[in-house]
């Protein structure tokens, strides 16, 4: 007896692109957006294109990429193209009788998408086609999740060891290094996004980014972290204070705690995005803090460290068993600091699972 | 008596695409390519767009940005918008009776044209524009040409503190995750690009990743790394043998060091860029080694990591006193390895300096 040959990953993913595709009677697409290119075949440089399209996958590529292509890309036709892959799959497109094949327009340059049109000729009609490989990737299979998984795991385990050495004296830029040097040795491949530490007033700025000042007491100090494992960003946000905090310092941490905590019990199948944000937002109001919340509450991650779906006022994609979104309220009060608190989250059929799982309640460093 | 005021960098420059645009009979150009807004204004966020024209200068941001964009642009006018920046700028166009308006076609979205062109209406006629902005950034002024300088320094001075730590044993992995921390150390922001380290006959692809493989004694490692400084990278590369090489071995290193020697002395104001790649290309026919030499031999530096010229196979423009670029010819023979040596270097009125000074002589660890 043979046991079932299991499909690839990326042959699942492929298949599902090929039914959204006849659903919208699409015969071909253009895969131009690298990421998406990696998620269909597995194929992750830095240059490529994909044709997609009924008993047709040929991703071009230069010579850099060739025996890479081939190694990753299994069930791929890959050819190697020296003089300009636009040109070659515009040109394959033309020589093959293709009538109409529509790209990615919101990761096509409008000088690339030139480039093809002269190159494919006027028989070859070219239409815009909407973010189809992105609405698949905001459902996670097997494989994603446990690469965000463990892409949440070195996140945690690096905030939870850097711990006790964050105290007064300690300079920004210095943690900041730390904390991205200490994924590297648990095996990141790298961070998903420009590691944050903002101490004190500064902690206010939500994009700030670490300075050479130094901690001190009685201020809060925001770490928003990221690794990236196995291609899978993880998201996660600590505020801690230095020292003994005022009753009020308490009160604000505990809010947005509880807003967070609120949030993330509305998250499950099929509840719309907006509602989460919604929930976040009614839970700083009881305190008369929402209007301290200025940013949205929380975005998917996988592939991209934003990406869809995103968890906004008004937003009405549901969540799915699958999705992995942020979480992330904050409050940001000028002249005093900010708070923030965030995780990476996967909506299950029943449950939520919290894939950054680093202790918000070890906040007071003193 | 005041002295007379110093026109700021960003001045400068604006006042140079200014007569470039005049040169174009381009009225207006709306510049979507954050880069090319950080070179204009000194706004360094991660969303904006811009609007150039004559006695125009506006700059749209969210509010996340709005502090920032009037802190680091001065003279522009800072518009916050929070239902889109680029419906904002189009309907300012139309509003505005604006005619005729170029855009950036490499760096804007097809999604993103239409987007705009919609909002405009059909009284503003869109066109693609070159790229204007990115020929300006060819050639840097002083104070793009310290802050390279700048992250060059960090980038030597990490690789020769780097020397001894290299031996049998160390893994890949670490021994980038260490270069990176010590960059950071140092001050750098972050890293131009993921730093390669590879060994062994890993280290005959020009673009690998560094892996969980320890060093072993009688391997050419290659390293490849770059520090980013104020917004500046810089990129170079050495390649060292752990152990006594074979004599084939030592030739082979002679024949890129002596390539590179070429190629460097080739550089100067004027020379086509073509001739720098056709210096390294014949240095290695000598050695009967031109084959193996499979990439282009440089590329420009700056506030990114490509930028132009490009120094490859009958490249024609010209080398400009101001312009930096890296020199880096490579050979990579299947199973045994690859040697790349590469410096960013800046192009003189009368003599070339390297910016990235750490030695190529002390190339074998014994």
């Amino acid at each position: 007896m043979h046991p079932k040959k299991r499909s690839s990953p990326f042959q699942s993913r492929r298949e599902r692109l090929q039914s959204v595709m006849e659903s919208h009677r699409l015969p071909f697409l253009l895969v131009s957006h690298l990421v998406n290119i990696r998620y269909l075949t597995g194929f992750s440089g830095s240059a490529g294109l994909l044709l997609f399209g009924p008993r047709t996958v040929i991703l071009w590529v230069d010579p850099r990429y060739t025996l890479q292509a081939q190694e990753q890309a299994a069930g791929v036709e890959v050819i190697e193209e020296k003089g300009g892959i636009l040109k070659a799959a515009a040109s394959w497109l033309r020589k093959n009788g293709v009538r109409e094949a529509s790209f990615e327009a919101s990761n096509l340059t409008f000088a690339h998408y030139e480039h093809i049109r002269k190159e494919a000729g006027d028989a070859v009609r070219l239409t815009p086609a909407g973010d189809l490989i992105e609405e698949l990737r905001a459902v996670k299979d097997e494989g994603e999740v446990e690469a965000i998984r463990g892409a949440g795991r070195v996140t945690a385990d690096v905030f939870t060891e850097l711990l006790p050495h964050i105290r007064a004296g300690v300079i920004e830029q210095d943690l900041a290094a730390e904390i991205e040097y200490q994924m590297r040795k648990k095996g990141a491949e790298g961070v998903a996004f420009e590691t944050i530490v903002a101490s004190g007033v500064r902690s206010a700025f939500p994009h700030a980014r670490p300075s050479s000042k130094p901690l001190q007491e009685c201020e809060l100090v925001i770490f928003d972290l990221g690794a990236i494992l196995t291609g899978y960003a993880a998201d996660m946000t600590r505020t801690v204070f230095l020292g003994e905090p005022s009753r009020r310092i308490r009160s604000l941490y505990s809010a947005v705690l509880n807003a967070q905590r609120q949030a993330i019990r509305s998250v499950q199948d099929s509840t719309p995005t907006g509602a989460v944000d919604s929930a976040a937002r009614r839970s700083l109001a009881k305190h008369q803090l929402a209007r301290y919340f200025t940013h949205s509450t929380g975005h998917g991650v996988g592939l991209e460290i934003h990406e869809r779906p995103r968890l906004g006022k008004g937003e009405t994609a549901c969540l799915k068993s699958g999705s992995v979104v942020t979480v992330e309220p904050g409050i940001y009060l000028e002249g005093v600091g900010g708070i923030r608190i965030e995780d990476t989250v996967l909506v299950g059929s029943e449950d939520v699972e919290i894939l950054t799982p680093a202790s918000k309640q070890d906040w007071i460093i003193s």
